[in-house]
């Protein structure tokens, strides 16, 4: 899993924002997320991703690519795509995915 | 602690991501973070937002807002103002935040 929150780069680039709910200890999920969380590097123009999920409750991934080629890259890859039918027919209760440009963005370190 | 994803509205719409790190079980965090969630729901144009957190990693709450203006008005907020000061003294090891409008989304639910 991602330790590290993703620092911005120069604007534009996007975030995709994927949330879902699913039954906990599922079959094969992370075995899944985890080829799923390797395989997308591989995609030109991925920048990073963070994920967190609350212990029997929501999962937020979110995916940061440089543009919409990237992202459209990702969608069609044909690994990815069988994973979203698995996920559909026996992981997720439900989940939404909301696609952004991202204008501006900042962080902070302790020091 | 939202439960749900949040459903996408007509865009464009905008999308918070706050990513962050912190120490686990920090003094007042939980208190806080819960009066921030209830106190962003009176911010007109406030949308929704999601929240999740990895024990012992990564935090990432998505917040929803209709467009710049209620963003400003949130960060505007003195209240809020005032947690983020004592986030940066107090709780966070680091944190992103990117600022994003939404371009389109889409959602799913088992039937």
């Amino acid at each position: 899993m991602s330790i590290e929150p993703v620092a911005g780069i120069e604007p534009p680039y996007y975030a995709v924002v994927f949330t879902s709910v699913h039954q906990p200890e599922v079959d094969g999920y992370a075995e899944t997320a985890a080829r799923m969380m390797e395989l997308v590097k591989e995609v030109p123009g991925f920048i990073g991703y963070e994920s967190a999920r609350t212990p029997g409750g929501l999962g937020i991934t979110v995916g940061y690519f440089r543009d919409e080629e990237s992202i459209a890259e990702w969608q069609r890859n044909r690994e990815h795509q069988a994973a979203q039918r698995q996920g559909r027919v026996e992981w997720y209760e439900s989940y939404s995915v909301h696609v952004a440009k991202v204008e501006r963005s900042y962080s902070f370190e302790r020091q």
